[in-house]
């Protein structure tokens, strides 16, 4: 009986420290949701105009427009205008060009955001880069917006939203990122390299690991503060990482698991089941980067309102 | 004497040994002249325009009047027109942007080159903001060529000349970066940062290292390349690097030497005498990287002139 007794008192302490381990990006984007919505509200009683995003979605990829429905319902909880453009598949590369040029002329979008992945015979950077630079939210359309992250002396506009929503749970977190080493797994675009320049901007020690590194788990095993960004579901194990170290797991992974009605669940890039038990800190799949992506495009659509029809306050 | 002539051969051949380790970037620098000077003359027998560089050069700096002769001659000697133009200290920023802005639509001129640092009360941004990106050979105008060398996918018009003089040397030697750790001493707009991007495009796997790295012993102990770019005269130690390291050395730092004649020797941020005994490859200084700045400027000219005006070969 005691021993009974002893098990479960165990098996408790260790979920509620696990649970007291786990950076919740649920909990944090509600938090800046709400700041955001009140920030809103002040804009619109001070005269300010409803910050509006134009989303443009092509096709009916099904990921693509639960990503889209979710962004829309954000934004309307905080009381940014959405406008989502849905346009068939056989909608030409120009015609998306035409309709991206004409949110620019129009004063009253001050975000726009095409959503990712187009289909293939549309190129991309084509597209992205038609967006005016103010109003380019996801910061991927110019490599003006990185290169200003990554010069001293310089302040980007808008950082991507994803890179900028790990560096925000770490702060929120009251974690001190200066000194610390961190190891950023994946060199993309739109997280690893942007959250490798956020990072290093916070005067953190940053290497950026990737396909051709040699030697990964040397590398992990050193860092205090890992971001894993490169779509292995699980990958990153126990013994690879240093007790205490810091997980951002940005991630989103979907794996079999016949025990579920839908038949999969998502994981994220770090075996969080085992790594739980040792690390300091760790973000869940689903439940961590993934809202704080939403919460920094509602916050930078709100930034690009603010810098394109500031409200002067008496 | 057995003894005696033991110990001269050792001495042979130890310096030997060492000689064979440097990289000599007067010997690179040569080779890569000699490449633009035989490209400037296709290009004119092809019926193309000379290549053409400004330079603007404010007050009368010794090391900068010194560097700035030192472009121009080697200009000279490659076929490139350089244009000096000497501004008095009293020259204003407005007046420094004026004649930029005409540079930049003079289309007899490719490439604009202002030499740092200016005058405390002249914004060096703003100055170098000016120069059109088209022209801006060291690549320091704006945040865009930084930006396009970051992100996979762009491919900058140019790159920082120190930063480019380095890899080059790397290559030149036959060192195959990919896989390879790197480390990156300083971040630098200029050196560090586009350093560590241009290793990250090839393949290495780069950790930046600064004023506020922790351990920082740990972090150049697993380098297999370390760049030195902090201006702290011999600062990196024998005992801080693995065996084998391949040092690219930036600094070029003054000390005092009471047995020159100058009164002072230039040194770099490596403490050279001592690792060349156990590293793999060195740069000295002088003679390692300084040449190659100057020949990726001649490079970056020629560039500037091929896009900006090129020669229909038929």
């Amino acid at each position: 009986m005691h021993i009974i007794n002893k098990n479960i008192k165990s098996v408790i302490s260790k979920n509620t420290l696990n649970i007291s381990k786990e950076i919740s990006g649920n909990k944090w984007a509600t938090i800046i949701r709400d700041e955001i919505k009140q920030s809103v509200i002040n804009r619109i009683s001070h005269g300010g105009t409803q910050p509006t995003i134009c989303c443009v979605l092509v096709g009916e990829r099904p990921d693509s427009t639960i990503y889209v429905r979710n962004k829309e319902n954000a934004c309307k909880e905080v009381g940014i205008n959405a406008i989502v453009h849905r346009l068939p598949l056989s909608v030409t590369q120009l015609e998306i060009i035409d309709l991206i040029q004409k949110f620019n002329k129009d004063d009253s979008i001050h975000a726009i955001l095409v959503q990712l992945p187009l289909p293939n015979e549309i190129n991309e950077k084509d597209v992205l880069s038609t967006i005016s630079s103010f109003k380019d939210v996801d910061a991927l359309g110019s490599p003006f917006h990185i290169g200003s992250l990554a010069m001293r002396g310089y302040v980007p506009d808008f950082v991507p939203c994803t890179a900028q929503g790990c560096i925000e749970l770490l702060k929120r977190e009251g974690i001190k990122i200066s000194g610390l080493n961190a190891v950023v797994l994946g060199r993309s675009n739109i997280v690893g390299l942007p959250t490798a320049l956020l990072l290093m901007q916070e005067n953190a020690t940053v290497t950026i690991c990737h396909s051709q590194t040699v030697n990964l788990v040397s590398h992990l095993q050193s860092a205090d503060i890992i971001i894993a960004a490169i779509g292995k579901p699980n990958f990153v194990q126990k013994d690879w990482v240093k007790p205490g170290v810091i997980i951002i797991d940005v991630g989103i992974n979907r794996i079999d698991d016949t025990t579920r009605k839908s038949g999969y669940r998502l994981v994220g890039d770090v075996d969080f089941a085992n790594i739980v038990d040792i690390c300091g800190r760790i973000t869940p799949v689903p439940g961590g980067v993934g809202p704080m992506t939403i919460a920094m495009l509602l916050q930078n659509t709100f930034k690009a309102a603010e810098k394109q029809q500031p409200v002067i306050k008496i």
